[in-house]
């Protein structure tokens, strides 16, 4: 939950832990010494150092940049053939920076259709549906919101939109092989295909445009799906985008 | 920008403040008594017992609720004739909106539909384009940021969409007659729908569908665009939506 704190709140909040810790010291001074004047003196006197003290001590800690990090939002992009494993991975990664205390959306291209079922599978149709999950994304980007997209997005033209319209994309290859995929295939797409059931299938009897110089490519032949998200997370760590 | 601090940072913080706050009490006391082992005494037992304080005040100041305030995010959903004015007025909404440190986010027709220059004007088309808006609108009041959407979204259908998808759906008629937005004709396209130059234009050759209970109504031949603004807020106000 967002909350805002007005000023109001914390000046209050301020005076009020400054009377109690000055309250204190008198009590402590006074206990010791048992001479209330000077008790009374030194938290009077400590009233106005200690203001003047923390002032300097923010000041100070404002030019210490020990363990303050500047937040770059980012656009996770996973794209490749269905059942390829980018669902899976980027389910992972969004844990994995959820935790790190990284605000992330987590779009995924199953989900979304099923808000927009009449989304077709022209080129065409599957462009404009990627563009304006870009678009999307890079409205989430300017709110210091880092966007998890996988989506099958075959075609190069609406993927480089999508890395023009935002600052930092990271555009990566979910590399399995067609043979491998249809050997998976997860929601028995293929078989469809196969058997002429759903037509403008990627990878069957519609093209997969491989990216070409993507950020990262995986290989989910030669690695488990949380080595894959970790070799994601090394990646953004390497790039700084995380700690 | 947004910054994450770490956990260390704090606690190091906290740290350097009570040696510095508790070496001000011991000089403090030492100047005054004239006496050290006192002065450290004192301080030694500052120490642990400021750390407590600090403590207890935090807890005490967590059940007061003055000044604080859970930020519920919302949409705002300007729709209206082409020429209504209500870009205008959502443009004075997310100033004032802005200024109160909400995180606002203003999507407006015309904008987005330079992104999407292909976007086109029948029905289907149309829906489709301000149920996408709708769910990006859910997708940013679900991470805490408010929109300010203008655009002429003729249909209820759509509209409903938008309100069924987000939880804080506050729709604003902005109710000038045709005839007043004709004659304003900020973007000269009344002209060019008369003269069949443009088609599918609403308020001319295709219908405008006027909500039905819409949260506020304005009728902006009757107050100037910063008093309309004016009633969006107080609306907000008087809903809790802003203080």
């Amino acid at each position: 939950m967002a909350f805002i704190e007005s000023h109001r709140r914390s000046i209050l909040k301020a005076f009020s832990w400054r009377l109690w810790a000055t309250l204190t010291t008198i009590a402590l001074v006074f206990l010791f010494t048992g001479r209330l004047k000077i008790a009374a003196a030194i938290g009077g006197l400590e009233v106005v150092l200690k203001l003047l003290l923390y002032f300097l001590h923010e000041r100070a800690w404002n030019k210490i940049h020990y363990g303050k990090r500047e937040i770059t939002p980012f656009v996770l992009w996973f794209t490749g053939l269905p059942s390829s494993g980018k669902s899976t991975i980027a389910d992972g990664v969004g844990k994995r920076l959820a935790s790190l205390g990284l605000k992330v959306e987590r779009l995924d291209g199953d989900k979304v259709r099923e808000i927009f079922p009449k989304t077709g599978f022209s080129r065409d149709d599957r462009n404009l549906h990627i563009r304006r999950i870009g678009y999307l994304c890079s409205i989430l980007e300017k709110n210091g919101i880092c966007s998890i997209a996988s989506f099958v997005s075959p075609y190069k033209e609406s993927r480089n939109f999508v890395r023009d319209l935002t600052k930092n994309f990271i555009e990566i290859y979910v590399a399995t092989p067609v043979e491998e995929c249809e050997r998976r295939d997860v929601k028995g797409l293929y078989k469809k295909a196969r058997s002429g059931e759903i037509r403008q299938f990627t990878g069957i009897d519609d093209p997969y445009e491989a990216p070409e110089n993507p950020e990262l490519i995986i290989h989910t032949q030669n690695e488990p799906v949380h080595a894959s998200a970790d070799r994601v997370m090394a990646y953004l760590k390497q790039q700084k985008y995380i700690m």
